[in-house]
């Protein structure tokens, strides 16, 4: 792939994703140029004081120029006025890609602000619950997937740089409709933090519990959703948003089941139960095998100081 | 509280907890003799070869000859026949003690089998997904809450012994009602577990979203609830059925939480979701201070291979 390589790369949006990128391309592709760019100027120094990219330009279209990838890392909601700010300084020929958590309405909002221009989005599943330019590092991606959603009428040779960029960083490639990805990300992403916001939400409301009650036994099992719901809450505002018929969707499924489990407990009948809890945890299984996750109890948390 | 500590302890249930149980004293208290046993022979012969205990017994009654402090660590649905079958070996001034997860029933089951002795259960909030008798450490109660739920009547120097035996294996005991104690596991660890179990089964159920491509997406964010997911389903089953009315309120509350949020996607309402993610990071703060979470992003996983 080297003689197609992409020789520079914008990074727009200087956060967790976008350090990230900046800190994993300087690490896998040491010919490859990084240019960065943040509309805050406090990222932006930041950024340049933590060396994310080379060079950190004070203007998008600036950071845009002489750049064959152009890649979008900030809220899916900011993506359309982001790509515009670009397009005076964007070449003909770059390919212009994201890392949006939905892709339908990113697809869509790109093409519009872009026409013309070769717009691949696609979607590395890989994340902390940090966020902000200090929270990246260059290992983001390593034995992550990577979901490409290119256009139909894509330009095949584009898509293929695109994709040996995303594999030199470490990542495994999947390609996929947008609206696929979005549907399979709704179950195995979007649901799961409305579930953890919400729980962490009703945990914090009650009266009969108090605050500092919850965080002390929090390690029965809700520190787990905590951790989820930590993360930016500008970032999963636009992901509901735009993927709401997919979010609703999923949700609704959820809710059904949830009410089976809940009138099997009003009831009291522990074979319902049992039989639902028993099926589970092959699934966990299968994660592990594929390395999603880490094989040790408890993800291996240090917190109780100890081996064995 | 040296010439009023234990000398013999037995446990009863050689899984995850009696095993970590087993493995603690041994460690922190090694003084003290620990019997175990288990129903099943299998466990038995393998808490042997792990040297789980000094005496592994044969029958339920014989391991409780001559110790003062017994504790069953069996299913919560298990306690009153488990405590049935110790009877004949008990000695009058024994302390009997549990660690199951909920409180008002336990309490109820023990004095009710073991009418005249000293029945003070309690509630280690310590654990992780695996069990059997291979799945204990000894560290598992370091820094952990243990919480102590004597009855109204308890001699308050039995109760020292026990709280002293906790801190001893490096667990932070709390004393608390019962019924209280169910309320907040409910919250804490109850509704955490029933919703983990509930997506994993929704998510398994799809047809137009793959197992497979459930497994490969999962590090945005389905992965960690799989974990909980992956408890035994014995014990969880127990929990359910004998916390039932707590559980039911708090999943109450939940659901009316999560239907407030459908609504503000489906009218797609940013403020609304906006404020609601906002406030959720202060209890992972207060998670962290407190020592009950790993502090580093991703719980410290280390499936990304990588440091910064």
């Amino acid at each position: 792939m080297s003689e197609a390589a992409f020789r520079q790369v914008t990074i727009v949006g200087l956060g967790l994703l976008g350090g990230s990128i900046g800190r994993a391309v300087q690490a896998h592709l040491p010919g490859v140029t990084v240019v960065g760019f943040d509309a805050d100027a406090a990222v932006r120094a930041k950024a340049r004081e933590l060396g994310l990219a080379h060079t950190v330009a004070e203007k998008a279209a600036e950071a845009a120029q002489g750049s064959d990838l152009v890649i979008l890392c900030v809220p899916v909601g900011a993506m359309g006025d982001a790509a515009r700010a670009l397009a005076p300084g964007l070449s003909q020929d770059a390919v212009i890609s994201d890392v949006g958590s939905s892709k339908g309405s990113v697809a869509r909002a790109l093409a519009e602000a872009l026409p013309g221009h070769h717009v691949i989005p696609a979607h590395p599943v890989a994340g902390t619950e940090r966020s902000g330019p200090e929270a990246g590092f260059s290992s983001l991606f390593h034995n992550r997937w990577c979901i490409v959603t290119p256009p139909a009428d894509a330009d095949a040779a584009q898509v293929a740089r695109l994709v040996a960029f995303w594999e030199a960083l470490g990542a495994r490639v999947e390609t996929m409709e947008p609206d696929h990805h979005d549907l399979v990300l709704a179950v195995t992403s979007h649901l799961p933090h409305l579930i953890a916001y919400t729980i962490v939400g009703t945990a914090s409301d009650l009266e009969e519990v108090t605050q500092s009650e919850v965080i002390k036994y929090s390690a029965g099992g809700f520190r787990d959703f905590t951790r989820i719901a930590a993360s930016d809450p500008t970032m999963w505002r636009d992901v509901f948003l735009s993927n709401r018929d997919a979010v609703l969707e999923m949700l609704q499924r959820f809710t059904e089941d949830l009410t089976e489990l809940q009138k099997a407990i009003r009831k009291g009948d522990g074979d319902t139960l049992f039989d639902h809890f028993a099926r589970t945890r092959a699934i966990r299984r299968g994660i592990i095998e594929m390395g999603q996750d880490d094989a040790r109890p408890d993800f291996g948390r240090s917190d109780h100081g100890g081996s064995k």
